[in-house]
C-alpha cells in the first residue's frame, strides 16, 4: 500500500534528502565533516533567523529540551513554565526531574498563553531565571505569541526558552528580532529529515546562565559543545548520515526562501481549516498554528477508529489526541515537505472515512472548500 | 576519489543497510514501528547473548554511558572505574559530572586491567555499587578480561557495567554467561550502521539499582524506557531510519552467525598484526583486541602526517592516537563490514605511505605476511 505520512512528526522526507542520508558515512574528525557541520550550522542559523551559536545534538527533541534545562539552571533556581499542552507540560516534568520546583502558568488545552499572566508572574517573581514555552504546541494545534513574550521577558533578568521542535520551518519565528534567547529544534518536523537530531540556539544572555549552571550534565553539556564548534565538530560522535540529510534539506529551504516556506504552511493550514469546517467539523485550537490542525471528533464518532481506518485501509497516517485529548480530537499536519495536493488528499480521506463511520456529510464538499481557499 | 573507512567508528555501512536507512520513515506510534522495534531488540539480545531487557536510545555511545551512570547511581554512592584509556577515563568524567567521587584503577595505557587489583579494591570497599569498565578500549587497542571481571564482581553487591561500544559484534562477549549486568553498545561500530543509536542491556541485579537511583535524568530514564518496551516503543521519538538500518544489519549478523562474526574479526586482527610486524612495526597494545589494532609510529616518522597522507592521497581513513598518544600510535580497524581484502588494502596503503615518508621497508612484505596468516 502507498503510504501518506500526515502526522506532526515524523514528516515525509524528500527523495533527494533520503538519497543524501544513504551516502557513505564520513569520519567525524575530518575537514570533510567540518565543512558539512559548518554548512548545517549556517543553514540552521538562516532558518532560526539568528546570529547566535547553534549547538547540534544527536538525540530526539526531548533530549534537546533536557539539555536546555540542565545547562541553564542551577539547584534552587526559580523557573517559569508555560503549559499549553503536552509539550509545555514536558518542560515542567523535566525541570522537576532535576529537583527544581518550577512556577507554572497552565492554560486550558486548546488555548494559547495569556500574555498578561506571564507579565504579572514575572513582576511578582523577579528572581525567575528562565521562562520555558512552546512555539507551536503539537498536542493542541495552538501557536503561542512568542513575539510578545520576547518583549516582556527581555525586560527582565530571565531568558526566554522556546520549544520550536514542531514549529521551526513551519511557523514564523524571528529568534533575534523577537529577543528569543534559546530555541530548541527537532529534525523530523519542518526540517524534513528523519528523527535523531536536535539543534539549540543560545543567546549571549543565555550563555551567562550556562556558564554558571550547576545542574549535572555530560553528554548534553553546552560548554563542551561550544568548544567543539570552532573545530567544526561535536564533542561526541554525531549522527553523520542525518547531518548529510539535513544539509540537503536546509539547501532546499534556502532555495525556496524561509518566508515562502512559512507562507506555504500558512496557506495549507488555512485550506485545511476551511476544508474541515465545510464538513461541519470544529477546529479545536483557539489560536491555531500553521504546523498542525487539531479538529474535534464529532459526536457519535470513535476518534481512534477514524485514525485507524485511515491508516489501515488507505495508508494515510494522521495523529489522534494525546493524554486527556485521546479520542476527542484528531490532528492533521501540513508540516515540512507538503504541498496543496497533500492537503486535498487528507480532506478527501477524512470525507471517505467519516462517511463510512456514519457521519453525515456531502462527499467532495470539504475538498471544494480547500480548492477555493487555495485558489485565492 | 574512492574512500576506504578503516577507522574504529564510524565503520563502513553495507549497501543493503544504507538502502533500508533511506526507506520512507514510518510513524513511531504504530504497530508497524512496534514490529520493527521488537525485531531490533531481539536482534540486539542475540548479539549481546542475553535474555535481559534492552533499552534503545537515540544518542551516541557517550549518551548511553551517561544513561548508565544516571540510572544506576545515587548521590554519595561509591563506584569503581577501570581506566585503561580514553573511554575508561570517560566513565570517570561522567561520574564526576554527576557530583560523585569514583574510585579509580588506572593502568598504563596499552595495558589491560590487572584483575587482582579489582579483586583487592572490591574487598577493601565492600560498599561499591557499580564497577565501570571497557570491553575493547578503542584508544589503545586493548581488550579487558570481562569474563574474569564478571566472576569477581558477581560475588559482590556491585554490578558490572561494560562499555562495549566499539567491541560489540567484534569481540566475544557473553553477557549472561559472564554475569555482566549492564552492556552499552553504539551503532556505528560492529553493528555496521551510521552513528546515532545506543543500546543498553540491563540485568535484574542492575534493575534494583535503577529502581532506587536518585541521580537526575529524564531523556535517558531507564524506567520510562522499560515501560515503553511493552508497547514496542521508545518514550521519545526514536531515530526511525537508523532502526530500519539496524534491523537489516542485525539480520546480516544473524545470517552469518555471531560466533562466525567474532572469528572473522579475530582472523583479520591476527592478520593485521602479522602484517605490521612483518614491516618491523610494533603493536602498542599488550593485550590486543579484535576490533582495532594500535601500532607504534616508528621513530623519525610523523604519525599525523602518515594518517593525513593516507587519507588525502589515497582516500583511506585510519585513526591516529588520542590525547597523550597523539602522534605516537596509529590505529587500524577491522570492525564491522570488513573482509580480508580490506585488511590487505590497509597494509598495502601503510607500506606505500611509510616508504614515501622515508621509512625503510620492503614493499609487499607486510601484505605477504597478511596473506600467509589468512591462508592458515
Amino acid at each position: 500500500m502507498k503510504n501518506y505520512l500526515m502526522t506532526p512528526g515524523p514528516t515525509p522526507v524528500p527523495p533527494e534528502v533520503s538519497r543524501d542520508e544513504s551516502l557513505p558515512v564520513i569520519h567525524h574528525r575530518t575537514k570533510e565533516f567540518g565543512a558539512l557541520f559548518n554548512e548545517v550550522v549556517e543553514g540552521m542559523k538562516y532558518v532560526c533567523q539568528t546570529k547566535n551559536d547553534i549547538i547540534m545534538l544527536t538525540s530526539s527533541g526531548t533530549g534537546g529540551m533536557e539539555a536546555c534545562v540542565a545547562n541553564l539552571l542551577s539547584p534552587g533556581d526559580k523557573a517559569l513554565v508555560i503549559n499549553t499542552g503536552v509539550f509545555g507540560e514536558r518542560w515542567f516534568k523535566i525541570i522537576k526531574a532535576f529537583g527544581l520546583e518550577p512556577i507554572e502558568i497552565k492554560e486550558d488545552w486548546g488555548n494559547a498563553v495569556d500574555i498578561k499572566k506571564v507579565e504579572k508572574t514575572l513582576k511578582e517573581e523577579p528572581e525567575i531565571k528562565a521562562v520555558f514555552t512552546t512555539l507551536t504546541e503539537t498536542s493542541t494545534g495552538v501557536v503561542n505569541d512568542i513575539k510578545s513574550l520576547g518583549q516582556i521577558v527581555s525586560k527582565t533578568k530571565a531568558v526566554l526558552v522556546v520549544d520550536a521542535i514542531s514549529g521551526l520551518g513551519a511557523q514564523e519565528l524571528k529568534t533575534d528580532d523577537w529577543k528569543v534567547d534559546v530555541v530548541v529544534a527537532g529534525s523530523q518536523k519542518g526540517l524534513m529529515i528523519p528523527p535523531g537530531l536536535a539543534a539549540i540556539c543560545v543567546s549571549e544572555k543565555a550563555w551567562k546562565l550556562v556558564e554558571n549552571s550547576k545542574l549535572p550534565k555530560f553528554y548534553f553539556n553546552f560548554l563542551t559543545g561550544r568548544a567543539s564548534i570552532k573545530k567544526g565538530q561535536t564533542p561526541y560522535t554525531p549522527a553523520v548520515s542525518l547531518f548529510m540529510a539535513l544539509r540537503k534539506a536546509l539547501e532546499m529551504i534556502k532555495k525556496e526562501g524561509v518566508d515562502n516556506v512559512f507562507a506555504r504552511h500558512q496557506k495549507l493550514a488555512r485550506a485545511t481549516r476551511a476544508g474541515v469546517k465545510a464538513l461541519g467539523l470544529e477546529i479545536f485550537a483557539q489560536a491555531p498554528c500553521d504546523a498542525v490542525t487539531s479538529v474535534k471528533v464529532p459526536e457519535g464518532i470513535d476518534g481512534e477508529k477514524l485514525k485507524e481506518m485511515l491508516r489501515l485501509e488507505y495508508g494515510m497516517a494522521i495523529a489522534g489526541g494525546q493524554k486527556d485529548l485521546k479520542g476527542k480530537i484528531f490532528r492533521v499536519a501540513h508540516l515540512g515537505y507538503m504541498e496543496m495536493f497533500d492537503t486535498i488528499s487528507v480532506i478527501a480521506g477524512l470525507e471517505i472515512v467519516l462517511a463510512k463511520l456514519g457521519y453525515k456529510l456531502e462527499l467532495g464538499k470539504g475538498v471544494a472548500a480547500v480548492e477555493k481557499e487555495l485558489s485565492k
